[in-house]
């Protein structure tokens, strides 16, 4: 018994073409994003691929993503399972600011490091920040205190992995086809723990927008092969403006 | 809105009887044990409480506590819902030793710190071991790699936390009354967790078997109050008897 999973980054969001951290605010797909979304969807109905199930985010732009690619390939039936804790990366104090801003205030140096260090969380955004997400409706029946105010990569990871094993690997290790549609940071998390990559390796891995990655699984859930779907270049190219972005201009 | 969440540990097992390191070995109940899960049973339907779910781990001896104490209450149509994230923490290659040999063995000293210390994990279990959870077919579905060879009581707060915060805190935030019936080191990550209880002073709270543990807590889950059911004296003394099983013998 062997599963498939495809993970898919959300396309373009109105902060990502503002070049501003966006972490857990809601912030919608661009016109551009949702263009990236279909393209997605017409991708993975050209491997002929046919899902069990979908895995999101509790976020509009993987969420919205997530349903334009479904439709696209004519599966919007797949059942939808949305999970806090396959969220973006939560930028604490810098949720918000231009990323360029940020680099002119705080330094490229230091905004490097917090873009790219594994396990250095940004500044935690205030309790009484009311974008703090203990006063979102959405995480009212969690438990305030598992909640971040930050996180770094790693604890991106430790938050992710729980839903992994108890949600997502279940469904693999039953043979099924999985798409998980989510962020930049949870799905590095998924590839660094799939993959093995090392903590100072996988800060550097990019992954690119609206360009399914797809992973053939054994019975064990060891990685057989995996791939970008489409024309490599594309996705080495969009890997690159992901990267780019991370530079304060 | 404010939900009661009620511990239970689960009655004697065969193997408590017998001194012998458990973790995940699935040992049932002895008459004893089942003597004690009935009159939890009888303690909680004196107090009118009254259970919108029940959580337990896989392991019979705490499943079977449940249905005890359940039908004892006259509530047998309660919600079980069972997870491995609550069985008791592996004790890796000591399950199945007898405690007093294995003192004889490893010296007093050394058995002292896998058991009390906070984050020394026991030797590991070999993972060709047939006593693996990897090979049981209750854990079939997961990713073999979350598995525990061994754990300390760190890394299992590390694993039955995450299910606390997905599927046991929700119904308390929402106003529920929970029980969960499990196992001295899953439990004492909770109350670790709840009690906000410092690393070295965790491993020395010892939770009675059959006297159930209630807390009530307010909207954001924080503790208004917490105590045993039933007579003080005799929960003393029942913790007392579990210390005194750490000594060999």
């Amino acid at each position: 018994m062997s599963g498939q999973l495809v993970l898919l980054r959300h396309g373009q969001s109105q902060w990502n073409l503002e070049n501003r951290f966006t972490g857990w605010v809601d912030v919608d797909l661009t016109d551009t994003g949702r263009a990236e979304a279909r393209a997605a969807g017409r991708m993975l109905a050209a491997e002929g691929l046919r899902f069990d199930i979908a895995f999101t985010s509790v976020l509009q732009r993987a969420i919205k993503t997530l349903w334009l690619a479904l439709e696209e390939m004519e599966q919007p039936w797949v059942d939808v399972v949305r999970h806090w804790r396959l969220n973006e990366r939560h930028y604490g104090g810098l949720q918000g600011l231009d990323k360029a801003e940020t680099a002119a205030r705080h330094g490229d140096e230091q905004v490097h490091v917090w873009r790219r260090s594994y396990d250095v969380p940004p500044p935690e955004m205030a309790a009484d920040d009311p974008g703090h997400p203990h006063f979102d409706p959405r995480y009212a029946h969690l438990d305030a205190r598992v909640l971040p105010g930050t996180e770094s990569l790693a604890l991106t990871l430790d938050r992710v992995l729980p839903y992994w094993h108890d949600a997502i690997a279940p469904r693999l290790k039953a043979g099924e086809t999985v798409l998980v549609t989510a962020h930049g940071n949870s799905l590095r998390a998924l590839v660094k723990y799939l993959d093995g990559v090392a903590d100072d390796v996988i800060t550097g891995v990019n992954i690119p927008t609206g360009i399914p990655l797809r992973y053939r699984l054994d019975g064990n859930l060891n990685v057989v092969e995996s791939g970008y779907l489409g024309d490599a270049a594309a996705a080495e190219q969009a890997a690159q403006a992901v990267a780019d972005q991370a530079r304060a201009k």
